[in-house]
């Protein structure tokens, strides 16, 4: 992944140029933003009519950023670092250690653990919060890409929530 | 989960009143909309400056409906259905079957496998699509509810993508 002036490019790793040990950090920050955002997208509730305060109550003391958004990081992180765009994603195993809370800042660690056949790969995922305490364990079966691929994200359409 | 006017309430099922068998089951439907804001919970990109077309484009190909949308919509059901609020995510296996694009309804079921010591449940989950072929399968570990929650959710905030 690569800056240029406002233009960020993502760019994929292929199979043949994973190896064992590569590893790729992603760190984010949940913020009460980020969770609105993250109960509209994934919840029975109507985007229209979420209420921050009551999502805050109730999706924290579920434990939402827990389970959800940690596991989200990590699709994200599989999705747009390593091995990036055009990776399928096949299985998913999630090992939650420890709560997370808004204000927290996650970082995720993909470890290329094992390079199996028919770009079959399988990754290591590590969340630990900011006071390097282990948040997620687990692994990831994913088919890395064969192609190369390169996405600009330039435009700029606009999420508010008021 | 009944509603009285406006207003949901989202009431648990503790740990004592739940049976091996139980099920339910939590219907969506992925728009763009959802992807959009799904993206901006859970990308590095900042939300306010997400690409509608480039986020379809980058993430559709990254097969993001897949797996982060399909897990996320299990988290929220177990949240928000069976058990509910108070649930304490402890793990989640999951194998993704087949692609999901914009438009797709999904139907989550969950069903509770097993009881454990110590209030852990064991639930299977099964998620298909508007034809009922499989699209994601596998298994929740949590920690039930013990004590009844309602939550109510009736405030209105509101998100736009402008």
């Amino acid at each position: 992944m690569r800056c240029q002036n406002s233009m960020r490019v993502l760019e994929n790793i292929i199979y043949d140029e994973l190896q064992t040990g590569d590893y790729a950090t992603f760190t984010k920050t949940l913020t009460e933003e980020q969770l609105v955002l993250f109960a509209a997208a994934s919840s029975d509730t109507n985007p229209q009519s979420l209420a921050l305060e009551v999502v805050k109550k109730d999706l924290l003391k579920a434990d939402i950023g827990y389970g959800m958004w940690s596991e989200s990081i990590i699709s994200a992180a599989i999705t747009n670092v390593i091995p990036g765009p055009g990776t399928i994603y096949l299985e998913q195993q999630l090992k939650f250690e420890r709560k997370v809370d808004i204000g927290n800042t996650l970082t995720v660690k993909l470890t290329i653990k094992e390079k199996l056949e028919r770009h079959r790969v399988i990754i290591y995922c590590e969340v630990t919060n900011q006071d390097s305490e282990l948040v997620v364990s687990g692994e990831a079966k994913v088919i890395a890409p064969i192609e190369k691929i390169s996405i600009e994200q330039s435009e700029l359409p606009r999420i508010k929530i008021i």
